[in-house]
């Protein structure tokens, strides 16, 4: 079986998945949409599909899943149209700014028996899947404390951040979904703070630069997240997670790992400065994973309860820095 | 100018800090206090000094300086004696495990002018020192997040738990100096969680043995810290601070660093299992710190204010786990 | 421009040469030839080009370059005849085992003005070829002495061992090349040893497993190798380059980089366990240099004399330990 | 028991022992004898020794053992007295720069049943013992390439090369004793390279200040040696022993392990820029070793046959360079 896919958006993002539908052996890329027609074309001289219409994928009999990389606002609609036209739907996160505009969407999606995958990209990242493999295997025993630091290379423009729904919703979701992947338990009480430390103007925008979290489970389990909307040294995205048995952990990545010593010590690259390059792989087993999922008819993970979880944790930690207190969740 | 010592308590410790003193150039061993006089006699034999009894050694004239290692309900009576006595005093941490009687035994100190140091030994850990340095030499520029993880091998027993006033006084204790001496600024809030996710008994003895704290300064300045009483794989202390022009770490140690690789992977030994060898290098500086300051008359570091301060930190976690909110501290 | 592409050869190595013509924005791949006509039809149904002959690819008007895959005692000849069909030639290592006729060969491009590259795939390694930039950028001064270890997860079929030439030209090649790569100056004389320590068949074959080898240029710069044809931890493959002002390493490359902590130690997940997953980006940037330097009429690198220095290398390797004794080299 | 010792030389490694033997609890520091009678005198107020003539300690009845640290020159001398005065000796390498005068010497030894111990310190670094322990734990199976990279941080003077019997008596022989120490079979081929890069006065002076050797055993097993008097970044000192079932490696040491990463990359201090700071507890470890050993009555290790052996093969290294050609050894 070839799956057929539509690309919506041709964008940075919706390169990446053009590019990795069109190198699946299992899939096919037949049609990609954009509003800035050239942008489409551009995809489509590359991997040799056509420019259609959203309309046109939509009403197609070619054409079994789409990849949603639309700007953040439109996709809780084109879910919905989309899960109506029986495709599989792969959205980029977050599926909306708003926990209840989710809610809906993932309504109609239970009701037309849709097939949602959201995009949190780094739960196929190899290293953190390896992560994952490791407890599941028993190596580190029960999950106790979780710690993800994650620090991007630097802010995103001001204009970006004030469409974003603010740094949890749109940098600190990642790791409120990686938490949950790690766990194994779902948080129920969130502590946030957050302050403006890299760049006043992100305060002017009323948003953070420099967030901690802790998240807490029912049994005590708990989770702790740093971020920055900083670093000088590169994309700094580590996950470590302690058991009763030992702890595992994800070593950051560089593209290149030289080392240089002389007088001044000894030295090492800065790691990967992009979130492409350093998650190019786990873009790829990503869709391949979207894809196998369509084909062999299993549950699609991460789910679209799954970005509503991350969604609602994003919420509550506003909350938390907003009021001051320790928030409780239900997920 | 050599610094004479008596040493009151000749426990574990109290040999740590007998063998530091005489094997300083600067100092002299001159007498050993115990209440079991087989334990002061065996460190007599030892290093070659004598056995005396505290009395005595309060008012002696051949000694300069005392180190307190005897038990923590006694501290605060000890720092009291010997600075009216007009003797240096090193006294091991904390001074007492009530803030109250520690405000009262520093206004004594301080009535007195004496010269108190409190034994946060793992500010003199050469690593520790080397952080600490390069965010003095501007290195990471200012200092925005600090991360502490601090897991001990394996818990205490249960009776020295209870006696030990908690988890956040007697462990994370040390987090709280360390955070203080990286952060460069004060915290004014405190945000803890805590669990029993090791053992039971801790829990019914009243006590926590996993915990998460943040840290928050006036300025948004942030450190978080994550403690365990379970580290399969040995002393795990690690301390990491980024700032805005970069991050500096410590890394965790190990006695021998061989690496063994097969067909399972690669492997390092595990760390040290024991505080005592970890920090072994940490106790011979502090001890040399201090004699220093005595001699020059330069002002001692980390002083009973810093005491102070880092068990109102710890009051004011456990607060928080307690009342589930964010606890203002004003230090 | 686009080059146009014939690959010779259905191979294991051609896979992956057709992948990477396949996937490069600047060429395409038109045919594919194979002994075996299923071989060259698998590639021709994956990348969606023609099955031909060789003869008809030597003809071909479609065809700009090709790629020599197919077995080692073919290359000389293939590389002899595309040269007089005005084709630009890939051929993978070695051009032949017997310096005689790489020497006729060679004569034979030159004398058809012929476009001749070897594949020394280890030359376009991220990792190396970071260090060699590292070198030219005068990071570590003058460059002294070069450590390259180099051992294969296991030992090829005894079958294989019979044709290949024996260890120095099959496996030691790839170090000797790149010792060249990395010195800056001809070595001008070759001590090796060797020895059968891994497989008493590989020594009634008479061929050796565990090999080390001195090069040393006019100016005394000096090149350690150390090969074993075994390597219980994966795909070994580091270089490291002292000069007067510091030293470059490339460090092992790994799938996957976690770290798992227990009682027993510090445990990193073995190497790349096969030299096509080590290699795979190298391979892809070999392809891209080649029709780069196509595209632009550069000289190409590594060329059909760079292939002769390493064979020549090996075999004076090989003399060495025959003879034992150091045989002087001319390159 | 208690071992009484007399240190003969008290300049900087007579120093070093001094100190381990005082800080032995198994031993007594009771005389220092030096030709500069300040010299001595100084090890003696720091240690509460006396100053005596070696001829007074020679006579002695309160000395069961002696520590000989004088210039090379007076070793086998000296060993031959304190042999025939019954004291048990430890001498710092080498016993004589010539193989004839140490068989001499070493034949006294034997006729008067004396008890001599030779320093090749590293044999009790706790890493590179940590690696033979795995080794004979079976953890790397049976031993095939062992690979040592032994740098210095800078020359010594020239006119202390001048006295030192060359590069390969006075630094190889590390070693080629380390070489010995892992390889569990005695090398019967020597091959050396050696050239002067670092600084022209050396060559001047007769020796090589780069140098690269290949032992080789009866069986085939090989160590490589890299040597250099050049290491801009710290006292290089690494091992790694290949087998059949896995390796095992020693890292090299540094004083300070932070690290601190910033738009250049990750940077970690140079290593130890010393050889008494980088070997400070194999120092001690060498001493406390030789007291057990005549406490016990056990052999001692390294004895004077290594000694033997180890400048056996390093005058084979210098006529290999010398005769340009493979040098067989007997040991």
């Amino acid at each position: 079986m070839t799956v057929r896919f539509g690309v919506l958006g041709a964008g940075r993002i919706g390169k990446v998945h053009a590019k990795a539908v069109s190198g699946d052996a299992h899939a096919r890329l037949v049609a990609v949409a954009d509003a800035f027609p050239a942008a489409a074309q551009a995809i489509a001289d590359s991997y040799g599909c056509e420019v259609r219409t959203i309309e046109a994928i939509e009403a197609a009999d070619d054409i079994d899943a789409v990849v949603i990389c639309t700007p953040t606002d439109t996709h809780a609609d084109l879910i919905e149209r989309f899960a109506r036209a029986g495709k599989a739907i792969f959205c980029e996160k977050p599926i909306d700014l708003d926990v209840g505009r989710v809610r809906d969407c993932l309504k109609t999606v239970a009701e037309t028996d849709g097939k949602l995958m959201v995009g949190f990209n780094r739960r196929f990242d190899p290293h953190f899947m390896a992560v994952r493999q490791a407890i599941e295997d028993g190596r580190i025993g029960d999950v106790e404390m979780v710690t993800i630091i994650s620090r991007d290379p630097g802010a995103p423009p001001v204009d970006y951040i004030k469409r974003s729904g603010g740094i949890f919703r749109d940098m600190t979701i990642h790791d409120f979904d990686m938490a949950r992947f790690l766990l194994g338990e779902e948080p129920t009480i969130v502590t946030a703070h957050a302050a403006v430390l890299v760049d006043p103007e992100i305060g002017t925008a009323g948003d953070y630069d420099s967030v901690s979290v802790i998240l807490e489970t029912a049994s005590g389990k708990q989770a702790i997240i740093s971020n920055s909307r900083r670093a000088t040294y590169g994309y700094d995205q580590r996950i470590e997670v302690h058991g009763s048995k030992g702890v595992v952990s994800a070593e950051n990545q560089r593209a290149v790992s030289i080392e240089i010593a002389n007088g001044e010590g000894y030295t090492r690259p800065p790691l990967h400065d992009f979130f492409m390059t350093r998650y190019t792989q786990a873009y790829a087993n990503e869709i391949a994973s979207f894809i196998s999922a369509i084909e062999t008819g299993t549950p699609i993970t991460p789910s679209g309860a799954d970005g509503l979880a991350a969604l609602a944790l994003a919420e509550a930690a506003l909350r938390s820095v907003k009021e001051k207190r320790q928030i409780a969740v239900e997920l």
